[in-house]
């Protein structure tokens, strides 16, 4: 990870949006051994994709971040100050690179501190896909452990929220490197697809685009969903529901969507070679890459 | 939580374990917004007790520091180094509590650095049973989500480690209280004891003080295990088992075990009042303040 730019975010502050916003190097210290990011995993994050200096599906990112908080029993975001925030080190990272990120995350702040949660936006250039193109990858299913329906019956599991408690998910990939594969779909005890680590998935059945619903406590996919609102707009067919593993395994191509890699198709499931429709793939990637914001 | 000190631990380095120590304000920034601490929950932890200037059981935790960090595929702990920072921590607290913790940690590293994990060790007074007394608690009983051989079948949800993903352990707490509660034994979706989220579960059952297998992916409780040495050498007999949620209502007598709470016996369980067997309860936790190491 090569890092650009740090902004903190004093949250404790009901300043204008321009003052609560404090540059740093990115190579400094930032957090206490006592902020609750890095003792508890406690908080929470988003990723954005910067092309030419403009968040990309920012408002989708800002969503889902309010979602997470929600679930995690955190303050509400300052939309403004978050969104303040990001459009700025978007802009910021622009001289560096036409292809950046954004990383936000709200910790539930020091527990030896004031109470108030800290909030940091990071730039930075992504290893994956500094060109635009979308390397096809190696997947393997690994078990999640839950049933599909966990979201709904435990909701403390916190299935759905963009967490920064990611030891599993990072686990999940070293197993997939072991397996010789580079990503992982997750799959519920009971049988059904669910998303991968940092990417939600898109299975073309029977020449419908499927994607699963948010019920089964997967994150709503911000780069999915750009996806699909691209294939509605060429008439292709698109639906959200259940997919079992075993339907999975009739898809003539998968892709893995995520905002840093784009829709990166599938090229073998668990070791079996996968067709990978490259016309396809191009068109959503072009698609994606000329997002306005 | 009130910090008391602070050391660094230089672990890219090979230097004798005196010079590898840097102490520092506690209240300084130690991590960058790229520690994988901060933004993955990507790392290990132990919390010992500390009486009168000796950690409890440090041995006991440096062996579970290691079993975790092979899980999380870590680099193996430089044993003599964790326990020279955990006793130059030991006897810095001690000028300031007769009763202190030291919570130690070691994370992945900087993902924008060296490669060399983040180490450090942190000295604080803890809230929990400040004066030695183990007040009891209401307990109430949340389900893991998981299969209780989860730990077997799928070794990537690291299910056994004690790592620093705890958002989920913290979002059960918060469960807890909004059911008036103050603590949690986990359940396996199939009907088994687990353990709490910072606590091993004791049960007495016809006389018998019983606690789970770390097979179910729990972790091997130092002070559980303290306090089955200390109750074996009274005559009391003790077993590790499998025990049903069915089993658990049939126990005359409950505790959580933990480092800074002791045994704190359990006064209620999902709303129902339970017996506390206040004797026991003050031999058991006389037994752990009267460890010398």
């Amino acid at each position: 990870m090569h890092t650009l730019t740090l902004h903190r975010l004093d949250l404790g502050s009901e300043a204008a949006v321009e003052d609560c916003l404090i540059g740093l190097d990115p190579h400094e210290t930032l957090l206490t051994a006592t902020d609750l990011s890095a003792t508890r995993g406690d908080g929470i994050f988003e990723t954005v994709v910067v092309v030419d200096g403009i968040p990309q599906a920012l408002d989708a990112h800002l969503d889902r971040f309010e979602r997470s908080a929600a679930m995690l029993d955190l303050p509400a975001p300052r939309r403004d100050l978050w969104q303040h925030a990001v459009t700025v080190s978007a802009g910021a990272i622009r001289a560096h690179t036409a292809r950046g990120a954004v990383k936000f995350v709200m910790s539930r702040g020091d527990e030896a501190g004031s109470g108030a949660p800290t909030g940091w936006a990071l730039g930075f250039a992504p290893h994956s896909r500094p060109d635009g193109s979308a390397p096809s990858i190696d997947v393997v299913l690994l078990d999640r452990g839950y049933r599909h329906d966990v979201a709904e019956t435990s909701p403390w599991l916190l299935q759905g929220a963009k967490t920064l408690s990611y030891a599993v998910n990072m686990a999940a990939l070293r197993e997939a490197h072991r397996r010789g594969a580079q990503d992982v779909v997750f799959t519920s005890i009971d049988g059904y697809v669910l998303e991968g680590p940092n990417s939600t998935v898109i299975a073309r059945i029977e020449g419908v685009y499927t994607t699963v619903p948010t019920e089964l406590g997967v994150l709503p996919g911000t780069t999915q969903g750009d996806a699909f609102a691209a294939l509605e707009g060429w008439g292709a067919p698109v639906e959200t529901r259940l997919l079992s593993v075993d339907e999975l395994r009739t898809a003539d191509a998968i892709w893995l969507c995520s905002s840093t890699r784009g829709a990166a198709p599938v090229r073998s499931l668990d070791g079996e070679p996968w067709s990978v429709d490259s016309l396809v793939t191009v068109r959503l990637n072009d698609a994606l890459d000329a997002r306005k914001a």
